[in-house]
Parts: structure tokens; sequence; C-alpha cells
């Protein structure tokens, strides 16, 4: 088994994109993001054309600030929630890339960081544009209730980001570094409420950030922040109680999901979900703060509930998986 | 753009297995198949259960057949057709091995081939466990109508395979040889009709072959047989004609949609589909043809047709893509 890799050189994040929906414009995050819109339609007639518009917007706010045409990107990796992640495959349809697409849930953004920076390292390609997105209207229905059903919002849920969170990787160049990887393996501790994804998601978090910093002998003091995908308010807890019970003290743990929304926003309970969540923070708020110095070197650990409605109604529990990427600053 | 790429050093198969239902147990290549069922529920109660069992039914062949154990895979990616791949993520709860799930519709082998022999050309790994699998009645109901809905099938209706296949890669050893890759992009000629995937998936191939052969500056003939994923019949004559356009004759050709089934069987029609298909035809007739030393090199061209339920009813087209490998025979 071969969970974490050292890189034979860093990976450099040379550009990043994000953008975002109606309730993201009103995020505390919200000068941070490339673009947002006050519409979740982004101008199309349907939800699931709205989250394809939403992602080349995010494309082509990338290409504009790495300042690079179509053709030169080498090949592309990308996932959204959709079934069969539409959304993504029908985005690349107008692009000329070499394409693949994964699926990890929530977790498909650091996923796709590690396969990137795994397929970059064999020194094949230069370049690769990694893009995931989620949109609360294509998601919720999919996998919970239909929207116009009104059903109650429980104190475990969390509310899934329209937002798309784009990053151009390279072999050489200016940016923040990914210097290590850690593919996940998935746990399953028997939770079956798709209300309460935190709890379902923390003990794969807790997985993976034990086995990695085991396996490179390091602490979470080692880093300034340790940053999860969505947990939440209740899966945060729950993963720094999974820690301690290892003996592992976490008191620089950041969660995508609760930097997003101000807890004082309507229907947020226990933050924000989607995958669309840690990648637009990764682009607009942790990439920005790794380019100035503020932090020197991150870890980026986002988890995936791999459940569908089909699971749920069959009374399955929830299998999770969380891949993790260290990032080191652009200075040093 | 990096579409075609030669390996360092090619990635040997030294393992692979097939694993079958009810209408593949009547299939002309029963006899190449490691296990067949005569129960398409494979001893469980839904048909989502039955695919995971097939899968890992699938897993321990493969396991057994190489003699080695799953504490000494380094790293496994897969695939299925259910809404969020559920069927490999609920397999891969079960064991402790590092996971990348990938969604590439029928050219999912293909896919799972091409990412795994980079990733293993990067160096940080010895050997991977690529799987792949469709079940006729979990992704019918799920892509089409509701399986007591009994619709008619039309003439260019291909039927789902209810099988998985699966390789074991590795940096040494013995086996064919993966030689060269492709990354498919994605196209979309406006076919609309959910029941003719042959003809929605031929443009794909007919531009990854027609790019790989360019790039390579090779022609058919340097091989034995270009293999697609699951045309069938109308996409393969398709393919043929697009070919034709561009001034190559194709006429060493095979599909798996059209090797598996006997046409004389009940409900064939123009063939059949389902990532399980390709993946079972190479782990089952190719890869064994390869070993024998009987094909000297052949390429494996599986195409997906990467719609959904959704995107249909919303009368979309379907884009398509189609990833490509070389393999050549371990007689040299």
């Amino acid at each position: 088994m071969r969970d974490t890799i050292i890189l034979n050189e860093p990976i450099i994040i040379t550009a990043s994109a994000s953008v975002g929906g109606e309730k993201e414009a009103q995020s505390p995050l919200k000068m941070d993001f490339d673009k947002m819109f006050s519409d979740n339609y982004f101008g199309e007639k349907t939800w699931e054309k709205a989250e394809v518009a939403l992602q080349k917007y995010t494309i082509k706010t990338l290409l504009e600030k790495r300042g690079i045409e179509e053709k030169d990107v080498d090949f592309a990796i990308g996932a959204d929630l959709c079934n069969q992640i539409t959304s993504t495959n029908f985005t690349f349809r107008d692009y000329n890339i070499p394409f693949f697409g994964v699926y990890g849930a929530c977790s498909s953004m650091s996923q796709s960081l590690v396969m990137a920076s795994l397929l970059l390292d064999s020194k094949h390609f230069n370049n690769c544009l990694a893009i995931v997105s989620s949109h609360f209207a294509t998601a919720e229905r999919q996998f919970r209730t239909p929207l116009d059903y009104g059903g109650k919002r429980t104190p475990t849920a969390q509310w899934t980001v329209t937002a798309s969170g784009a990053v151009f990787l390279e072999k050489e160049g200016k940016g923040a570094r990914i210097t290590k990887c850690h593919i996940g393996t998935i746990t399953d501790l028997g939770i079956k409420d798709p209300n309460n994804m935190g709890a379902a998601m923390a003990p794969s978090a807790a997985k993976t950030i034990i086995d990695f910093l085991k396996n490179t002998n390091s602490k979470p003091r080692d880093y300034d922040v340790i940053f999860t995908g969505d947990l939440g308010k209740i899966g945060s807890s729950l993963l720094k109680e999974l820690l301690k019970k290892e003996g592992i003290l976490l008191d620089n743990h950041m969660d995508c999901g609760c930097l997003i929304y101000d807890f004082s926003m309507e229907n947020i309970q226990s933050g924000a979900s989607g995958c669309g969540c840690s990648a637009s923070v990764l682009a607009s708020y942790i990439l920005p703060r790794l380019n100035s110095g503020e932090y020197k070197k991150i870890l980026f650990v986002a988890t995936g509930a791999l459940l569908s409605a089909t699971t749920s109604m069959q009374k399955e529990s929830i299998p999770c998986i969380a891949h993790l990427v260290e990032i080191t600053s652009a200075k040093g």
C-alpha cells in the first residue's frame, strides 16, 4: 500500500479561479472570489445548464488569470455532484482538451489535486487544469428531496454551495507548491443519515490525517492550518474528538464548510457542503494566503460522502473518503 | 495538448479476471470468463448489492490468480455506471486499499488503464488494481425506463452487460504490456437518442483513433486488431465510414459489444453495452490472446456516452469520449 507520496518535484499552482452564486455573494469570503452572480441560473434555463455555465466562467477566468489559451492546456481533470458528472462532461464538450472525469463526491478537489500532481510528476505533461463545482439546486433535488417539496432542514444539515473552483497546475512557474499527497481509503462507521454528512465524513478525515502524520513523522503544529473540506460544525468537532482519542491535538483546524458562510445566514445549520465548497475556498481564500506568505505550509483534506439517493433509500450506511495534499507557500 | 503518450517503461498486465451473469453465461465467450453466475442477484437482495458482489468476486479471483493479498495492492482505480459510482465505492469500503473513483461511462476501463499506466509511470507505485463493472438491472432502470415498464426495445438498442472485468498492473512481471496511451477529448455530434449509443459514440472512437494514428505515424494494419468498447453493429459500421472519409481503411476491427453475445440471442439488437462489456472482454478474451502470442499488438479503445437520465429528459445531445491504450504481446 502506497498511500502517502512525496513528489519528486513540487507541482506549482500557477493560477486559481473561483466563481459563486447568490448565497455565496453574501458570504464573508465574497471579496475573495473572482466573480459572483446574483442569479443561480447564471443566465440559463435549467439548473443543470446553469452549473455548466458556472464551470465555463471559472475556466475562462482561470485561463485569463494565467494568461494562456485553451490549446496550451495539456489535460484537464474535473468533477461535480450530478449523476454521471454531467456538468463537467457537458462543460468539456466545448473545449478541445484531453479530459479525465473523476468522482469523489465532496473530496473531488483534493482527489483531482492528488491525481493531477502524480500525473504531472510522471514527466509526460507540463500542466493540468483541475475544476470542481457544485450547485445547490442540482445537488439538493438529486441527493435528498425535490426542491419544491420544501422539506424542513435538520440542525445537522449543511447547505450545498453553488460555486466552482479551478486551479492551474504546472511543473514550473510561480505559486504555491504541492509537495506531498495522500490517497484516501474508504471508511464507513455506519452513519445512515444523509442529512448528517459531517458525522459520516469525520472518521475518514481523521483516518487520512492520522495516517499521513504517522507516515511523514509530523504533527499538526508543523502546519499553519489543517483545512478540511466540508465537515461543518458537527463534523469538525467530531474530527477533533477522534484525533484526541489518538493523542493528537488539533487546534489549528479550519473547515471550508464553516468558512464560506456566516452562521447567522438563513438555513446554514451545521455549515456548507458540496464539492464546490472546498474547491472555491481553496481557490479564493487558501491559495492567495499561501502566495502572500501569510501561510507557510498547510494541509488540504477534502472529504467525500460516497452515497446516492438509491443507497439512502435502500437504508445503506454512507462510505466516505478523504484525500490530502500538502501545500507550501510560494515564498518558501 | 498532450493526448498521445509513449510510456517510459511498458506497464505489465500481470493478471486479469472476469465474472459474468445469467445472459453472459450463454455467451460465445462463456468458456473464456473466470466465473459465471446463473442468477443476476449474485445471492443478494437488491440489484445494487448484486453489482457489489459481482465486483468482489472479480477482485477475489484477480488476487488469487496473481497470488497476492489485499495488503500488497498499492492503489486501486475503478468505475461503474451507477449514479455516484456507488457499486465501486461500496465495494472498496470493504478493502483497505487507497482508492480513486473515476467516471467515463463505457470508456471507464480504457480511462482506468490510461490513468493507472501514467500513475505507475510516475515511479511512485509498483502496482495498481483496476476494476470496472456494469449490471443490466442497475443501469437500465437508471438510464432509460424502469425495468417493470417493459418498454419495447428499438433496433438500435444495446443490451447492458452484467459483468465485471479487472486487471492487475505492475511495473515488472510477466504479461501483456501497455506501451502507449491516448487521452480522449469529448465530442458531440448532436445525437439525442439514448437508445442509439453506438451512433453517438462512433465519432469519438473515430477521433481518438485518427488522432492516435496521426500522432504515432502508424496505420490500422500495424495492429492485429483494433478493439472498440461497445459500439455495437450500428456504431461499428459508422466508425468504418467515418475513418474511410479520412482515407483510413479499417478492416481489422472487432467490437467488444459485438463479441460478447451471439446475435441470435434474445433482445440483443445492435449488440452489447455497459462498461462491464469492454472490461470483461479485455480480461477474458483479449489479454489471454496477447499472452499466448496469438496477437502481437492491439489497440483497445473503449468509448463512453456521457449522458444521464436528466440530460436525456432535458433533450440534450450526448457528449462522448474515447480513451485508448496500445497493448503488446507478452511474447514480444
